[in-house]
């Protein structure tokens, strides 16, 4: 009987993160307003009625996409260059970063554009902040020790400026401006830039 | 007959500008999702049907959604800091850019935040590229003379870093992180330090 439970739960739990990563591609194609309870079946190739049975309203379904989304990128995250918050060196620094937002922006574009509609969401249902706040404290974490190993001046205040320009080149690139094309030393040289200037006021 | 025929081009002309601004109004309130044909109707507080009127389709009312805010911005843009392509000046420079940032994220956030959720649009439908196409070319253009005055290394390369890193502040800002809360003086700082860092490789 108790296996049973068991066996119960995790088939469930499996089922919304199946129906949450079909969101968050739903979410990626056709925008917020593509985002529909049959829509999410459609991707996921379920029958229809299964999205409804595992989130009965719509803010259960965003909740949800939302809290994966924030799983998946952290995960994500983890595995990407040694070199964040552990090097000196401003160019080996700018590599790794360059490295995250083309790993983001193409390979990962996607979720990264999911998670620009899910932002802009979060901006008019305050309930879906939480999960996102706790994602941002985390990167800002991880550039605030980033910058500090790299000799910045003001770690607090310069992370905010990193992760904005970081943000701002995927969504750019993600919505046909394109500042990753060119070649590819280009954007890490300016990178190197600015990260030498965040450190220069110190010396 | 001819001065009606000028009064009906200039009257229709006023009436799809207005019924545009509503547009952009309610996709900063509701997003991409709320905005339909009556939504705007309500918004610019005219009789139901006004909007089909003057733009048969959906796409009809985007494009010239998305053609209104470019104008704007322009518009809004010349008027903004003297030092915008004129100092060479870091300090200068950055406070003129924290400036414009803030002005777009407070201010003018409703438009901003329209901005956003149109060049997300933009990446699902084409056809809407052209005008954003333009203003981004404006932009770069404004951002690059800009770099150059203040004495940047590759002031092209490194404007798509300064654009992206001024977007993704506004973003941050109106979608919740608030990367302008704090003394003012903070952003300021890093801007000049960011600044500093394109000009480094020069000397």
């Amino acid at each position: 009987m108790e296996k049973r439970e068991e066996r119960n739960v995790a088939e469930t739990t499996a089922r919304r993160r199946q129906l949450a990563d079909a969101a968050i591609a739903t979410l990626a194609r056709e925008g917020m307003r593509g985002l529909t309870h049959r829509a999410v079946d459609r991707t996921a190739g379920l029958p229809e009625g299964t999205c409804s049975y595992y989130f009965r309203t719509r803010q259960a379904l965003l909740r949800a996409t939302v809290e994966r989304l924030v799983e998946v990128d952290t995960a994500d995250l983890a595995e990407r260059p040694a070199a964040l918050g552990r090097s000196s060196d401003p160019a080996e620094v700018a590599e790794a970063v360059a490295e995250v937002v083309r790993h983001w922006a193409t390979s990962e574009g996607e979720r990264t554009k999911a998670r620009y509609e899910l932002m802009l969401e979060a901006g008019r249902r305050p309930e879906l902040r939480a999960a996102l706040d706790k994602a941002r404290e985390h990167y800002h974490r991880l550039a605030e020790t980033t910058l500090a190993a790299a000799g910045a001046a003001d770690p607090a205040a310069q992370a905010q400026v990193l992760i904005a320009c970081m943000d701002g080149l995927m969504f750019r690139h993600l919505t046909g401006a394109d500042p990753l094309s060119g070649p590819p030393e280009r954007l890490g040289d300016a990178l190197t830039d600015l990260l030498r200037g965040f450190a220069g006021r110190r010396g």
